[in-house]
């Protein structure tokens, strides 16, 4: 099934069920209110929301209404945990080459991951707003996971079963913060603001033989500016799959229901297949002529982000925001 | 007014009023279930807590009973943000010193913080289960405050108008896993196991003149296996306040209402004053004797700690945790 949050003026909007073809959707009230809600109590409200989802789809359903993805909040307007990874290993000797610097054997066999902050998500369509362009704006184009409960300990197979739902995120990024960030030890922190998800988060079940082995096995589409940037495919490159990233995690402390975790940039061997995030272009770029020619993005630029199914049709509704400037009054 | 959250086998608990004196206590029932609601709608529901707070100092609260800080879960049992600071320089001077390392001269202007896990906090009294002693097991006596909605660009001093509630955390840490971590160059992640805090979260107000600047101008005692290892100042030697903390996070990004913020590690460079983590003593035993002679805990070791009013009362109830060892079935 489908599922997304709606706008109502609350900081966790109000749940509604999608159609498959994204066409129309039902408020779930009656059934629950929040998505978080569902996470908790999952074996006794999803069976309740799938009906709802059928009825839906056969065109039974007795109040819907046509989807507006503008509408949106993410499906979790905010959550207790946003943990990412940065599974694409391809991205890590992307950069690594880029600036002379080895990949750890360690890295092929051990994932990288960060906690991010996760009080305050972006809707798909809302602005991304920055103090500076000075910063260095970047989009990654991502596939995240919302979980279950896992207990601390779990190994990769019985955390994998802990996949609840399926999303895509646009984890926006200031490059030119990270290095000065890092160099402090901690991790990234004012490097990595407010995260945007996409309109619809789906079980495993309507990607079909797409979800295999932990792993989305279709494309991801980044469009900059209406021009598109990335194909990148998301399946055979993400060294860990999402059930590794989750025990992971789960290695010294519990997973609780409604954490998110990001597979981090998407990204490929195949240079013709493009990029889902600049930094990755200019890597290409810094390795290929020494020095990176394409640059950040600039206040008003676009960015959408979207995953069609075998038949073409989106599965998740698209990403789709502007940067924007902070205003003092904002 | 002093809160905190009762467990009843439900993930947020129930919300408690708890007297001066700690020492009984009421349902807030009617006014709110769980302490997340009443930060996202503060102005409302704040004024009619502190009406049964009066009551309950005043002996006339009808159903009163007696405050057991065993019955709590964390204030906020779970959270959509933890992110705790390094504010005590003298901290992070030490662990530099014992390594030889200079502090940077950034560290003394821009906070150190790192993004923790807010999924699953533990209460005051909880075990705190980790999977095995060679990883190093570490307390972390720490200050830790809960915001309202802080906007992006806040100043510090706005950020500090930001704070609705104090705390005591232990922010358990496994020393071991912590270089091989930090190499990787993305902070802190499994070396963060889940995080205690003390059974009271106050408002500011209840600590009257000793709430300053930002700061709070207490001792915070820390008794290892009965022992006390540290009786530490809060106040004079925290570099940056927890405004500068909180603003330090809005810088790219909105914090919102129920994000918590912690301290670091209270640390005076008054040595005979104690520490308030263990890493800290091995570190004036390396610099002293050219190693470090104290080891971590052990499984079925216990940590106290609490902080006292000038009246030699106990402002937050005790986080009074065991050591335990993760079991297969747990």
């Amino acid at each position: 099934m489908k599922l997304a949050t709606y706008k109502d003026g609350s900081r966790d909007g109000q749940l509604v069920v999608v159609s498959r073809d994204l066409g129309s959707a039902h408020y779930a009230t009656g059934i629950a209110s929040h998505l978080q809600q569902v996470l908790d109590d999952w074996n006794f409200l999803a069976p309740q929301l799938q009906d709802l989802y059928d009825l839906l789809n056969a065109g039974k359903a007795r109040h819907a209404f046509p989807f507006d993805p503008r509408q949106c909040m993410a499906p979790l307007p905010r959550a207790y945990q946003w943990a990412d990874g940065s599974a694409y290993i391809n991205h890590v000797e992307l950069v690594r080459k880029a600036r002379g610097a080895e990949v750890p054997a360690s890295f092929y066999t051990d994932p990288l991951m960060y906690q991010g902050a996760s009080d305050d998500f972006l809707g798909p369509c809302d602005d991304v707003v920055v103090p500076s362009e000075a910063m260095g704006i970047d989009f990654e184009a991502e596939i995240a996971v919302v979980t279950g409960d896992v207990r601390m300990g779990a190994s990769p197979e019985q955390a994998l079963e802990g996949v609840r739902l399926v999303m895509l995120a646009n984890d926006v990024s200031l490059r030119n913060l990270i290095p000065g960030e890092l160099a402090k030890g901690f991790g990234f922190f004012q490097s990595k603001p407010a995260t945007a998800f996409s309109p619809v988060a789906l079980t495993p079940d309507e990607l079909g033989a797409a979800w295999q082995g932990g792993r989305v096995h279709l494309a991801l589409h980044s469009t900059w500016n209406g021009r598109k940037v990335g194909m990148c495919d998301a399946g055979p490159e993400m060294t860990f799959h999402f059930g590794q990233l989750i025990a992971h995690i789960a290695k010294t402390r519990n997973v609780r229901a409604g954490s998110i975790v990001g597979s981090g940039t998407v990204s490929n061997k195949d240079w013709a297949k493009g990029y889902s995030c600049i930094a990755e272009k200019r890597c290409i770029e810094t390795i290929e002529h020494g020095e990176p020619s394409t640059g950040f993005m600039q206040f008003g630029d676009t960015i959408r982000i979207e995953m069609r199914g075998a038949d073409g049709q989106s599965l998740f509704g698209a990403i789709d925001q502007q940067i924007a400037a902070l205003h003092e009054s904002e």
